[in-house]
């Protein structure tokens, strides 16, 4: 079987195992799991924060920061297909009470302009704009990295009008090593990041929530309140400070998604355009088939990929596809349509 | 001073007055304001529903449905300029923790396939969607009325996939007079619909909230939960009484709406669509003014319009303005620009 | 019909109406209202504060002000029996997410041990208290006048900890009556109070929430997020302003508190102690008969009075009841029973 | 050092480990964990359940159970002291909108007497009760062991009125072991229940949820909501497998809790019930010192204790506490204090 329906399925290598098998811990709620405190330091280092703190998913750490840089009766203003807008929930409503103001941002990444216009001053009918919410890469869009520059334009339109800036970055690494660039250079602009070390970097758990010394201790607590608060994280921690290691084969996993954009292109049916990371969205329409029909086929043929959105397939390469399996998913893929 | 702020400075009548002088009243929390449940009767009368429900305001009782509609962590389906998303402080989020879904209606009211795609079926990330919301006539979109088959459009759209529809009818005589047919043609599709007693019906406070007698049922005990539980209700209910009288004279404020914009765009400067009911709205970017600038000016003039929006200005007609006072306005508007 | 289930029944009088009639009223949402404005005013002379602020309801201003002094996730310190934990749909959780920290206090009022002890500093795992609430007269322990040494006890420790203290003074004249002392003796340690126009002052509708000009300006807009913010609700403020002349009648209103309560402790199975203000509770237990029975006995003869507790019969005087009605209540009990 | 502070702070031993060295691991989002399936199959046989769920932390789990029991605006009724009241942040008000309501149970469990008089049915004022909470063993009251027919008898209270119970059973295991019965005959009553892996059982970290499978179906879905949703989560599941054989085990830290407790009892100024289970609780008052100083002078003899109250310090034996080390505590603290 060829998983390609998500980088989430990446399983811990024995590196991590062993690291797990080894690890220092300590009761990480009374910050004495040592594992995890090298971890914080070292996440807030590759983003460069003041402090991290580590969650047991994206999710946590994203809704985490929707709360701590808000107060009750705000706004968030996000782009509409962003992850917090789609895949969480409702959360940001539900845990804090925030309206999300939802914008259509071209790649997924809001101009200086419909910033500056997306933020709602406090008056007596409005709510105010209380952050402003950026994704890189873009996951619905198909992992668009966006470019840091795109994030400053965005981020000095909110700063100017004193309104925080959050990232979430569950694919920050893979944005940096398409742009080139330094994960921190994409990350100096905003005021927290989040990011994954599950994912395409491969631990079994676990994402960061990075920012200045103070939000992180409210962090905390609200981590708490969430019912985060783990005791001997330093157990999933320790795969968590190998997952950090291994930024440099998501290039690999970059590579092997141009090439199965390629192959898929050239199928019957199938329109690609060529992916800036490691996910690739397939338009399936051409093809007669119900997107369904597709997947059942697919999954027939020991190949896995996910349906998102009415006549779109995703394909997610990751660390467990090798780049022969790539050609033998392709193959398979143009004998089951 | 003409002023043309909003409809919602009516002043009541003396026949609204005596009305309150001679009201009937009792404690309307145990249901036994006499006025309060005649008024409730008639209100569910006019718009077809089998119960009604007097709320202090608009926003509570559009507050109210959201909440009585649905559950917590779903997601309500709206215009992006309805009122609900742009002046009630965020309450779908804040009071009901809902995730408020927008789109850009044409003419702010949502098409068979905008409902059909805005509409998410809940699944383990996604909150479902629990409220279909529609608003006529649309305030912030210039007082637009929506016909009957609009909202029957939405509505089946809505309904076909079990999810309920509201009706913010602040000003839904309003639409009904533009239109031409009974309020209740145009509230039949819908599960509940809430029009206000004050702006152009002139009743200093008060609206209804209507639908089936389990929605009033529900929504009584959600009124206070949030405050609006009155006692001797009936002093204001009587005057909202008499309001339900003055149904037919809105058609003159819109007569007055379509003079004032007649002779608005004949204005340098000014751009003035034909309006449709009692709203009117001036694009003055032309005039080279800013809008502060321009409402200033009118101030001093005597004549009052509010901003909405960049570049333009809101003018609305009431039944406290007579049809020389608009001439009047108009040519204190132009000497002053 | 002798109705003692309540003081909120008080119907107005002819004085209360012919304010309404001639009131002289703007739109308050635009704080245009001189009536509304002169209301504020005087109430906040009456209590000692710089701002005051009309809102619909009692339950409105106490929801308000719980919501206006804390933050997401602190705790309310209450007596057990206090109207906002057992008759305001627990509206502090649901409205302002705190978690109400119930404690039983001797005649409802918190000792200052109990507020030392009650008020719980923020830390990792608890919420730490934003509010302490007081109410007085206390309606639940039976309308018992608090004197003002025991609420400056209370705001007393509650300051020292940094704490806020909210007074929900529904019936705060009638404790002033009793005490003999200026209403502004009682308020003066606390941080806000509410009392309400409505009930035995007379008014149909309205209470006042009282502060410091920056909590009243946040009240202001929560009441808009609460769907409280009226139009020309001077129609309303102006018996509302009637109703402060009322506060020397109450006097009588415990006379006959203490008239009624007496005839029925002579009544066989009846308990009743002696009231402070004008709320009778009667322990009906020795009666060997259910209080529902009980209740519908005096409806029967044309007496209502309500339920509040398994064994308890509230009677409630106000100023719609004479003294004669209170001997002809009184003997039609007796035949009742 | 011999902490005491916490059965938290245990760490996982080689046999733990090695499970999660050698743990089949899946993405649990999509149900593929083989390993947590495994372990949430063993953790409802063990409580008697169809279905349970596998969630971080132990607070996770109970704030899930509020949420999926409740709906919008009602109660939860427990005791005071419970861990929900006093350490959950205030969760089940943040996150579900419910007033607690607080009673003073003997020995931590509500009788029946106090689940009928606490329940409150709805009305027009009062929000109903949507959840009757139970904790065993209850940790604040000192580790006490509440009997199966105890938790039998407020369970049947509160189902004759068609409320829904959860225990909080972070220590299940310690009051079966106490108690001498299966896990299993605690549970019987409740609809719902969450047990801890990590504590006395000795696992990193995790706790379980269990109940009906339409239950833990919806509770999937909060988890997701809240965070909690992690991806190869076996690594951390096969840990709490192995937790799951210790359970025989918590009899020897029950053995030394006893031994601290009767030579805590003999030093001057000390004063220690007999424990329960491995929580002992000693009232320092008559020592003459500051808890904090006690605490203190512990430390600098390599005991750590905790405070837990004024005057209280708690002692908390585990499976990382040997018989020579309670004994050299003890020697210890004689000398310190």
């Amino acid at each position: 079987m060829i998983d390609l329906r998500s980088d989430t399925v990446t399983k811990p290598d024995d590196r991590m195992r062993d690291a797990a098998y080894t690890a220092d811990v300590g009761d990480d709620v009374y910050g004495e799991d040592p594992t995890v405190n090298e971890l914080e330091r070292k996440a807030a280092d590759l983003v460069g924060t003041d402090a991290a703190l580590y969650v047991p998913t994206g999710t946590m750490g994203n809704q985490i920061a929707a709360r701590v840089h808000t107060e009750r009766g705000e706004e968030l203003l996000a782009d509409r297909k962003s992850h917090v807008v789609k895949y969480e929930l409702g959360g940001a409503a539900d845990h804090s009470g925030l309206q999300v103001r939802m914008v259509d941002a071209e790649r997924g990444v809001l101009s200086p302009d419909q910033v500056a216009h997306g933020i709602v001053e406090e008056d007596l009918h409005r709510p105010g704009t209380g952050l402003v919410w950026l994704e890189n890469t873009h996951n619905a869009r198909g992992g668009l990295a966006i470019a840091p520059e795109k994030i400053a334009g965005a981020a000095e339109a909110a700063h100017e009008r004193d309104v925080p800036v959050h990232l979430d970055g569950a694919r920050l690494c893979n944005a940096a090593t398409a742009l080139d660039v330094p994960v921190s250079e994409i990350t100096a602009p905003v005021d927290s990041v989040m990011f994954c070390l599950s994912k395409g970097l491969g631990a079994p758990i676990g994402s960061m929530l990075a920012g200045s010394e103070e939000f992180i201790e409210n962090a905390r607590r609200v981590r708490k309140l969430f019912g985060g608060g783990m005791r001997q994280a330093g157990i999933i921690a320790a795969p968590g400070l190998e997952a950090l290691e291994n930024v440099d084969d998501l290039e690999r996993d970059h590579e092997h998604a141009a090439l199965l954009a390629e192959g898929l292109d050239g199928i019957d049916g199938f329109d690609v355009q060529p992916p800036e990371t490691n996910i690739v969205l397939a338009d399936i329409s051409e093809t007669g088939l119900e997107t369904e029909t597709v997947l059942e086929r697919l999954a027939e043929a020991d190949v896995l990929a996910t349906q998102f959105g009415p006549t779109t397939v995703r394909f997610c390469t990751h660390r467990n596809v090798s780049h022969e399996e790539i050609e033998t998913a392709l193959e398979r893929i143009e004998a089951a349509i």
